[in-house]
């Protein structure tokens, strides 16, 4: 359809070069919302937009805008956007990849003076994942009206320091109303975090909605005992009961094969002693599945699990859901055009349903969305470890470009 | 047979006077070896041994041996003794039971001006519970050849002062060479630490060894990644196979029952987050039995588990022992001493074999050794709640004295 091709050198020396702001020595990112390290890939990310002839503004909770202007029109901006933090001792490519990624789809258009119908912008969205102020995804939720932003200024690390305070001390407290900026679409290219891709050889998902999630919190209480003179049959084990629990919730994930995918990530054992009986055990869950008729079915099955496995034990328990993110379907038009823009680039795609949460899933709520996966290592992220080739990140680049345009040639055909 | 008869309120008053000695809010003792706490409350037990005419000795590893003196008959001195060190936020009775009951013997002993064959003693044994200065048992071990005295004196609490200088700064660095202390018998009153007494409704625990106690530390390695974006056929979750082994553990101590027990007591999950499939799990594994072939077979058992589950999954592992204390067989002899002690005072008694380490399993390697038990409230200990009745303290304690004299009475007979 049109010749466009991005420059895969340029972007992954991109990568490269802003992956010194926060860079660790095992080749992580150590870049924290809100740092001395955010600020500084911020302005860099700024003077590279302004440097295109891009019109950068930042709302009230640190997004940051960067649009390239058109011809009027009359749309709202398509935009290509993700985040540019990291977690502690993370990767170069989680999120990274989105925003630079777009940054370079950017360039290409300006080096070709490519006119588009809709103006174009990149979006770097403020403390998606959430380690030093949670929850993660902050920003773009209060920029899709999932929370204020009163409620994001006043989120604080484990010092203290609220998010407000800390925006504006690195400059970037913004003075456009969040949420406020209108969008006709978003795209958000991202490496998979998984090792399907990978698994199967292609390379590029076609990312067609968000699993829905529950997150549990259970305690197991069982009666804390000496190791050496209590007798089996005497015993109230707690770790022994959260050990079949553990067992039983990843027997209900297979199931549901081979959507369903459950967790549980995080175990303290109380008092933690070799030579004490475990008198109390605290773990979590993560109950993941595309349908939320399902997973409403996986969290009746683990709760059913819990009384059958404990109750015969003499443990009791408490189990609570904290936190329940409904599945997201992104829009059937958006996805066609990341669909046809693998399909022109010639790539091996398939449509996949996204295990992570992203800045698009709330985005969804306001604006039409779709994302782009593309391979990873191993599937590995959240890690020093995470990796992705030169050219895979280069093919999701080229297929951004080719959807934004698939999309900007829908809007101009209305 | 005799008439001797302990005074339960003096007894009881003793515990009570010393609890104060590193009192904590909640009821229990923070008596740390060879801390102040330690000190003042040697300086009281040495002063109150003075007080009913006993000498006081002390060797290089500050064990304190307090006698009686009797005709000369010829024989070495019968030992009462356990410590007076607690754990931090311990109880009141464990260990010092042991002491505050043979001072009570004592006192009995003197009041009556009964005159023994052999001279009787109490020692009370420095740093039982090892929490301060590892391993456990450190001065009996060194009484009974286990350890050297440098090796004792070389141990360092977490600040990295020395058992040695903090003797010696306390004032309990004795010039009588560890070991060449000659006892004929040892007898240790004890809380049970275990619930079988109290299940029973049994007053005398007759204990006829020490079981024999393996530790093994395992590390299962599977591989960490995202939570969401992992389906389940391609997860290396090391989670779900610690859990598994876990269970499996507990299943091995049921097949040898009653006498076996098996406790994973410790876990660590890495990287212990919410969303992240765990990638390593550290455990720990308490073996023990009152014979070493049973153990023996335990731990082949447990090894062919070990295989059998994690294989399978996908997931290595590396399994080592750290440490192996074999089964302790206390002299019949001065078992039945205590059978019958406890047969003259009308207390109902069982045999049973102590599940935790004490000061009288080093001991039984140099002299003829046995041990008392008396129920504990739940079987708790190592905690403040650990709790014991005036009654049955008063019961272990005419036991005790009731056990030393039958010995005696066999000293005599020779």
């Amino acid at each position: 359809m049109q010749a466009l091709r991005i420059n895969a050198k340029r972007l992954w020396d991109s990568l490269m070069e802003t992956a010194k702001f926060g860079a660790t020595s095992n080749g992580g990112i150590t870049r924290l919302a809100l740092t001395e390290e955010d600020q500084a890939v911020r302005d860099w990310f700024r003077a590279a937009a302004v440097d295109i002839g891009c019109t950068v503004t930042i709302d009230q909770v640190g997004n940051m805008f960067a649009r390239r202007s058109n011809r009027t029109t009359g749309f709202s901006p398509i935009a290509m956007g993700s985040h540019l933090d990291t977690q502690p001792r993370g990767g170069k490519f989680d999120g990274v990849l989105g925003v630079l990624g777009a940054l370079e789809v950017m360039r290409t258009l300006q080096e070709a003076a490519y006119e588009t119908n809709a103006p174009v912008e990149i979006i770097n969205w403020t403390n998606e994942e959430g380690t030093r102020f949670a929850p993660a995804m902050l920003a773009s939720g209060v920029f899709a009206g999932v929370f204020t932003t009163e409620f994001a200024h006043s989120r604080q690390d484990h010092e203290g320091k609220a998010f407000g305070a800390e925006l504006q001390r690195i400059g970037y407290l913004g003075s456009e109303t969040a949420g406020l900026h209108e969008l006709v679409a978003m795209f958000e290219l991202h490496i998979e975090q998984g090792p399907i891709l990978g698994a199967e050889g292609r390379t590029i998902g076609v990312v067609t909605g968000v699993q829905g999630m529950r997150w549990y919190e259970v305690i197991v209480f069982g009666q804390q005992a000496h190791a050496g003179a209590t007798p089996m049959n005497l015993r109230k084990n707690a770790l022994v009961g959260a050990a079949r629990v553990i067992d039983a919730i990843d027997a209900i994930a297979r199931r549901f094969a081979p959507d369903a995918v459950a967790t549980v990530g995080l175990i303290e054992c109380c008092p933690n002693s070799r030579n004490t009986i475990p008198g109390e055990i605290f773990f979590t869950v993560d109950l993941r599945h595309p349908s939320d008729d399902v997973l409403g079915e996986m969290e009746s099955q683990m709760r059913t699990v819990l009384r059958a496995i404990l109750e015969p034990l003499q443990l009791t328990f408490q189990e609570k859901c904290i936190w329940s993110s409904p599945t997201v379907a992104f829009d059937p038009k958006v996805i066609q055009c990341v669909t046809r823009g693998a399909e022109q680039a010639g790539y091996r795609a398939r449509c996949i349903v996204s295990g992570a949460g992203h800045d698009a899933a709330y985005i969804a709520r306001v604006a039409l969305t779709a994302m782009i996966f593309i391979p990873c290592l191993n599937g590995i992220s959240h890690s020093e470890a995470e990796s992705a080739t030169f050219e895979d990140c280069a093919a999701g680049t080229q297929v951004l470009l080719n959807a934004v345009l698939e999309f900007d040639a829908l809007l101009g055909s209305l």
